[in-house]
């Protein structure tokens, strides 16, 4: 039997993904509904061959739903997912808001599925820059712990939204031109440059870390269900419009070689290893754009330690970095 | 007095910011002469306002000069550079050919201008991303003992040539009129992408870093004096024109606070320090364009260990990670 499903926050860039993804995976739906702010509601979209109108967003709408799918501003689903949970609809959250609460679980199903058996109505769906690195970490710290991880990202404007994808493109029609750019979204342009700030207001946390930043070291340890996990990160935006890439350095307690690393990844869950230098090929963000693994490849010793290795580890950040990730949850719940 | 001055390469991406460096200096000048591959002999190219030929490199043309600036391939350099400085003429080469000869200084100013008195005619400048690294690493090193340093690159297409910049160009036009994109230079489209290979031919080494990877390892230890000091290194190219990029992570024998490595940098030869999170300021590849200094920002206390630090270093690659450094050492010898 299917269920009763809500898209919340439908006309986004990652409602736009997760409408696609249920579609593909053919998640197994009776009845759906799309929600969306004030301003898109009354606009139709489709799914699977039919046209929805979508509904401003109200609590009261989720009365009788089985499963909601959130994509939204952090302190709007801080407001209004209890009050859908209460209704007895399952929220799946893509925001910020309830990701480090204690009795919320913040699950990767090909690393800690299991934590869904003690939610309470809502579940948090991870940051897409963590939600990548911890696919490849979890098989090489069950072969090894991991005793800290150095990351400096790579991330795609498209974790923005739309209106992110579209700065990227006028801004570099521009620069093109000769012609001065006013960036609008991002603090500073972003055509042809590289920003080390993530995200692009508010970013900043007392210890000078950004949010995202912090979101790397504190979710990567409960998801991996191990604080003693030390991880130090960088995160960067660069002109790139999906897919997210990683330079993940990572110290282990008991040495693994490249190619013991290589071959652990290989059979693990959700990772397609990419890793042939003599053909040049690795993981691309170009190549990662709207597929649903996790790359990894570059995976050499570190030789600056004793057991240490670099990997570089690219993902789609709309679909594994956010949208399929979300579906993959719900799909644990049936 | 002035010297004689022979500028080899004269016409790519480093010899034309050579020529300029040369003039806004006002490197003391008698006469000067510019050499190219046989393609480039015979074009015309200006210098303070008067017009000179571009000659065919022949190793008997430097007899009688003073100082040589060379920027042309490795295997032309190894080849001339030592019939050059038999000569009498000091050869200043940006190649790689000679950096790693124990004969040969290897030379940053702000950091080991002092190597430059044992040289033997020829002197190596070093690769353009150990270049900014060390000016920003050399006065930590000095208050506390740096013993690991793990960086992360995201370098400019200019350090290839004039040729991948428009390579950039043209792929970014084509991209963005959703067409098909067939690289030249680079092994992949760069163009809203990420590559995790420098340099884009023959790149990788035994140990599966590559060229440029391990120079960031060996000749940092060399230039900064010092084999104790542990480098790992991911050198990615990114889709910007002009500066060098970098996420460095270093881990120093004594604790220093982020307050005081702001202070010491700032105080420090060739730095600019740019860094007010509370402004959204730090450094960025579009402000290092085109500008003399090493900038640093983003400066911050690793909390995954005692001793550490992150740093985010830019500067122009063309200029301190080329030409400029080139000048430099040139001044030191007058």
């Amino acid at each position: 039997m299917g269920k009763k499903v809500a898209v919340v926050g439908a006309t986004g860039a990652v409602g736009e993904a997760m409408r696609q993804v249920l579609q593909q995976r053919q998640f197994p739906i009776d009845e759906i509904h799309f929600f969306a702010s004030e301003r898109s509601a009354g606009r139709m979209i489709d799914f699977a061959g039919r046209q929805f109108q979508v509904k401003k967003l109200e609590a009261a709408a989720f009365d009788g739903l089985d499963i909601a799918l959130f994509s939204i501003p952090q302190s709007i689903s801080r407001a209004i997912s209890p009050e859908v949970a209460k209704q007895g609809c399952v929220v799946i959250d893509n925001s910020n808001a309830f990701r480090m609460d204690p009795e919320v679980p913040l699950v990767v199903p090909e690393v800690n599925a299991h934590a869904l058996k003690r939610h309470k109505g809502i579940i948090a769906n991870p940051n897409c820059s963590t939600i990548q690195m911890v696919v490849v970490l979890k098989p090489l710290h069950q072969a090894s712990r991991i005793k800290r991880v150095v990351v400096t990202t790579f991330q795609a404007v498209s974790g923005i939204g739309l209106a992110a994808i579209e700065e990227l493109r006028r801004e570099t029609r521009l620069a093109l031109a000769g012609k001065e750019i006013v960036p609008e979204i991002f603090p500073h342009p972003i055509a042809f440059n590289v920003l080390p700030q993530i995200p692009q207001r508010a970013a900043f946390e007392d210890n000078l870390y950004t949010t995202e930043e912090m979101k790397m070291v504190r979710e990567t340890q409960k998801i991996m269900e191990d604080d003693t996990i030390r991880v130090t990160a960088t995160c960067v935006r660069v002109p790139v419009f999906w897919g997210h890439s990683e330079a993940v350095n990572i110290e282990t307690e008991k040495k693994l070689t490249a190619q013991e690393a290589r071959e652990i990844l290989a059979r693990s869950p959700g990772i397609e290893v990419v890793d042939d230098p003599a053909q040049q090929l690795y993981p691309l963000a170009t190549d990662a754009a709207h597929r649903d693994e996790t790359f990894v490849g570059r995976i050499r010793e570190d030789e600056s330690i004793e057991n240490g290795l670099n990997l570089w580890i690219v993902s789609d950040n709309l679909l594994k970095g956010a949208a399929l990730n979300a579906v993959q949850i719900a799909e644990c719940l049936l």
